[in-house]
């Protein structure tokens, strides 16, 4: 992977700029880890914004739904899209009010998204799908049939045009401020998972993969 | 509050419409329970997506950020705009990959945003961020000053064009699927805190507070 710069005017960070990266390197991982994005597009002048699963494959991100979403079907037809994912990992607490902050890694990429046609690609992508919200999962579950794949639309994003938004330290307060008898400090924040709730039809025999015993993120 | 309905044709369902709701009483408890939105808007017909902290008083959704933000500027200009919150509730795991699918709590909501320039309202809106992501601070950190306060830019969203889309349910399988050998269920997912983190700069003196201590959203 080379290091290449995917900052363009419209991705430039007007303030900030230190907090913006513009590298594959950085934001590959924030794609890996997160696992929804909210997908902006316009419909008659009106932006909308729908939160979806995606996946990423080399340097293409895949989206996917059934071919009747609405969402789905103007994406198709090429427009201008712009998908951010976000990941929140804590809360910064100043000592005053202004300074209070969230450290966060998120990623904004631009470009135009095309209907995925070719049957193996499509079916590469739904793999990917699924083993990066679940990874073990696919080799599990029954395929898709042939009507299953038609009636579900995948879409394909080249990550060209894209930046990378992170803030990651302790609060930073004004000088005079550090003397106030006020708590401040980071408070973590993860997207964590409780425990599994077995399907009411499934059989008794049936044990629980460790795949979702260990679920992390 | 009156059972009042926020559907246009814009915010409209158009798949799965048993999964929609358009009703303040099923909307705010979802705005109140997560605290990141997406905000959708247009810049020279390209959308852009960008995550931010808000609340909600009343049937106003406030955004905040500072007065030199592109996009806080962008809002400011009463250009149309979405905003989108997203609650991951569960992944639900099916017998076959088709039926995959997650739980979730999602709400969009259609309008314009305005700067909100009396002061009152505006040192009201800030206390509301606070106390939305973190019950309790307000009253103890150091207040903004006026040159904070000209900082910061304030903007209200009348919640009036809204819609809310929530799936909650097991997973559900073709008939003929259920007899397979698959484990199949809830994962549900949360955003939990991890341990807080003190500022290497606090005295030592300074305990953890309660609302730190035992936060959970």
């Amino acid at each position: 992977m080379t290091k290449e710069n995917l900052q363009t005017e419209r991705t430039r960070l007007s303030r900030l700029p230190k907090r913006g990266a513009f590298d594959r390197e950085t934001i590959y991982p924030i794609l890996d880890e997160a696992f929804i994005c909210h997908v902006g597009f316009i419909v008659d002048e009106q932006p909308y914004v729908i939160p979806t699963g995606y996946a990423r494959i080399g340097d293409d991100l895949y989206l996917h739904g059934s071919s009747a979403s609405r969402m789905l079907r103007n994406l198709a037809l090429g427009v201008d899209v712009c998908v951010t994912i976000t990941l929140i990992d804590g809360l910064v607490m100043a000592r005053s009010a202004f300074h209070h902050s969230m450290n966060y890694r998120s990623v904004v990429i631009l470009g135009k998204a095309e209907l995925v046609e070719i049957a193996e690609e499509k079916k590469r992508a739904l793999e990917a799908f699924s083993e990066h919200v679940i990874p073990g999962r696919w080799a599990e579950v029954r395929p898709p049939t042939e009507l299953e794949l038609k009636a579900t639309s995948v879409l394909k994003l080249s990550i060209n045009e894209a930046s990378a938004k992170i803030r990651t330290v302790a609060p930073v307060d004004d000088e005079e401020d550090y003397a106030l008898d006020v708590w401040a400090g980071v408070l973590p924040m993860r997207v964590t998972a409780a425990g599994p709730i077995r399907d009411e039809r499934l059989a008794e025999d049936v044990s629980l993969p460790d795949y979702v015993a260990n679920y992390k993120r």
